[in-house]
């Protein structure tokens, strides 16, 4: 396999990974996560993850969309896969940029299909419901858990509104978990 | 270049392209197209395609969001490159899913900075603002411009709530312009 070399395409404004012998352009971009916050009687889902980055950390059920998926299809099998859990959405609760990694995040904010049923998938260690007092703060895996946690504390039950954003102090989602912590004295 | 096969990599569980020579695995997923609704005065800003597909038909400024950047920074890039305008983001107007082709379409409501200057970028023939009677709907690129273009004037001017999704004859995003022409009458 010939090395692919990062030049601009003819009618192109910047760099990509292109194969030399066959002009083949490798075109990256961000890729889309989708996930939800999943509640049941004011408590919220979250997954330890069994997988790096992050493994032993708390998260939501959430991954990346695949091809031929809506973002709503896609946030309800990553609770399937993750947590084994059938939810219905809400509606949409935050839309959050992690440019850093390219990364645009859908968070949803859904309930269980029935009674709330759960367990861990393959990608997870263990998968519980905390009540917003119980949430284990110090060993949350990414900012944009916080961010999500936080965007449904503040909603609560309300009717859905305008999309939580990115927290002014990160517009761009460059804030890394270990700086987030030290920040929070966490 | 060996031939890239389709397979199942271990641990996962749909096929990807790999290289069988050094097992890379290239994933592909849906991809972010970011644009914006700028309005001045009750009208609003189509660019006509100077490119295919639909070349010579009328879309809003957008484009895919590239790496790195915020998916406000991806829509403001696009109305400079597509229309040469300086815009400012009101906030969110509609998200679709494009599942038939892997999209994302995420589209904000915007207006100018400073007054309405605009002109062709390179990927444009024409640049013009329209009033909602003077659209040329038989001329629009695709669905989801008839859909942002709705979702705007359900809105008006009044505060950003909810953002429009796929509308429900095809919450998939599966419909043909062509099709949507025949139902339209147009």
């Amino acid at each position: 396999m010939a090395e692919f070399v990062r030049q601009v395409p003819e009618g192109d404004n910047r760099e990509r990974m292109m194969c030399p012998d066959c002009g083949y352009i490798a075109y990256e971009n961000p890729k889309v996560v989708v996930g939800s916050v999943v509640v049941a009687d004011g408590r919220v889902l979250l997954c330890r993850r069994a997988i790096e980055p992050r493994m032993g950390f708390w998260t939501l059920p959430a991954g990346y969309l695949e091809l031929g998926e809506t973002v709503e299809e896609g946030a309800a099998r990553e609770a399937l896969e993750e947590a084994q859990a059938q939810i219905g959405l809400d509606g949409l609760l935050a839309v959050f940029s992690i440019a850093r990694i390219g990364q645009v995040q859908m968070i949803y904010r859904a309930h269980f299909v029935g009674a709330p049923v759960f367990s861990a998938g393959p990608e997870s260690l263990e998968v519980r419901l905390f009540g917003w007092d119980e949430i284990p703060w110090a060993e949350i895996a990414f900012p944009s858990v916080h961010w999500s946690l936080n965007a449904w504390h503040r909603l609560g039950s309300a009717a859905l509104g305008v999309p939580a954003g990115n927290p002014g102090s990160d517009p761009r989602g460059t804030e890394r978990m270990d700086r987030l912590s030290e920040k929070a004295g966490i």
